[in-house]
């Protein structure tokens, strides 16, 4: 076992990524209800509507961009009521392919992501990671 | 939308078991990686090795019981350290069968699971969850 290499540091992520698939009219009311219930709770960068394929992601969504200090209340309460969706919660390390093809978690299904766009480090590009702009005002504290 | 439920709250989880799977000699070799790493590290209740499929889990793996309050550092830890496993974490709330079924979380791909043995209320049957009771020693400070 002497070849294993050593263990990454939680210390790399510095946020996360959910993201909220949708198939379909019914599939989107669900994610609407979703969509505002994370709003009224959580303080987090809650990107706009993709109901067309976009970047890695096979299917319609919406993006959920929050700080490594919510995911002990938010992946939690993802878990308990995401109904019924399938949801990817990747981190945000210097390592974007990565994140996305091996570091995420999955609620619901496994989706193929396509990871042709993706970087394989972004210090090594000179890049950083985009800052989380919390833009919901939750005034729900019962979690 | 005024049929939709009520959320469930983060407080119904009392704990959580992540059930670490392995088919074959070579994945139980990064099984083994896993759990060592896992034990130096985190105060969990390490289940024994179960070389056969036991219960809901459709292959060989063992369980790794954890309180809720290292989910912010072991979850992530997992998804950055699973040695290509595939990994599910569930909560433990009044309800294992939706907690194995529906609320689950899974790291590498999705298994089926037998839900056939698993109650829907513990309360309503006069039973409570059973209490996690640490046995590693964990010695690396630095997840």
């Amino acid at each position: 076992m002497t070849d294993q290499p050593a263990p990454m540091s939680i210390q790399a992520i510095e946020s996360y990524h959910a993201h909220v698939y949708f198939d379909g009219p019914e599939a989107r009311q669900r994610a609407e209800v979703l969509r505002d219930r994370i709003a009224q709770r959580f303080p987090v960068q809650m990107g706009r509507w993709r109901d067309q394929p976009v970047g890695p992601h096979p299917t319609a969504m919406y993006q959920v961009a929050f700080e490594a200090t919510l995911f002990p209340s938010l992946v939690p309460w993802l878990m308990l009521n995401r109904q019924g969706l399938t949801i990817v919660v990747h981190p945000n390390t210097d390592r974007p392919k990565d994140d996305h093809l091996v570091h995420a978690l999955w609620l619901g299904a496994v989706l193929p992501l396509d990871g042709t766009g993706l970087e394989a480090s972004l210090s090594a590009l000179g890049r950083a990671q985009d800052e989380i702009m919390p833009n919901t005002t939750p005034a729900l504290t019962d979690i």
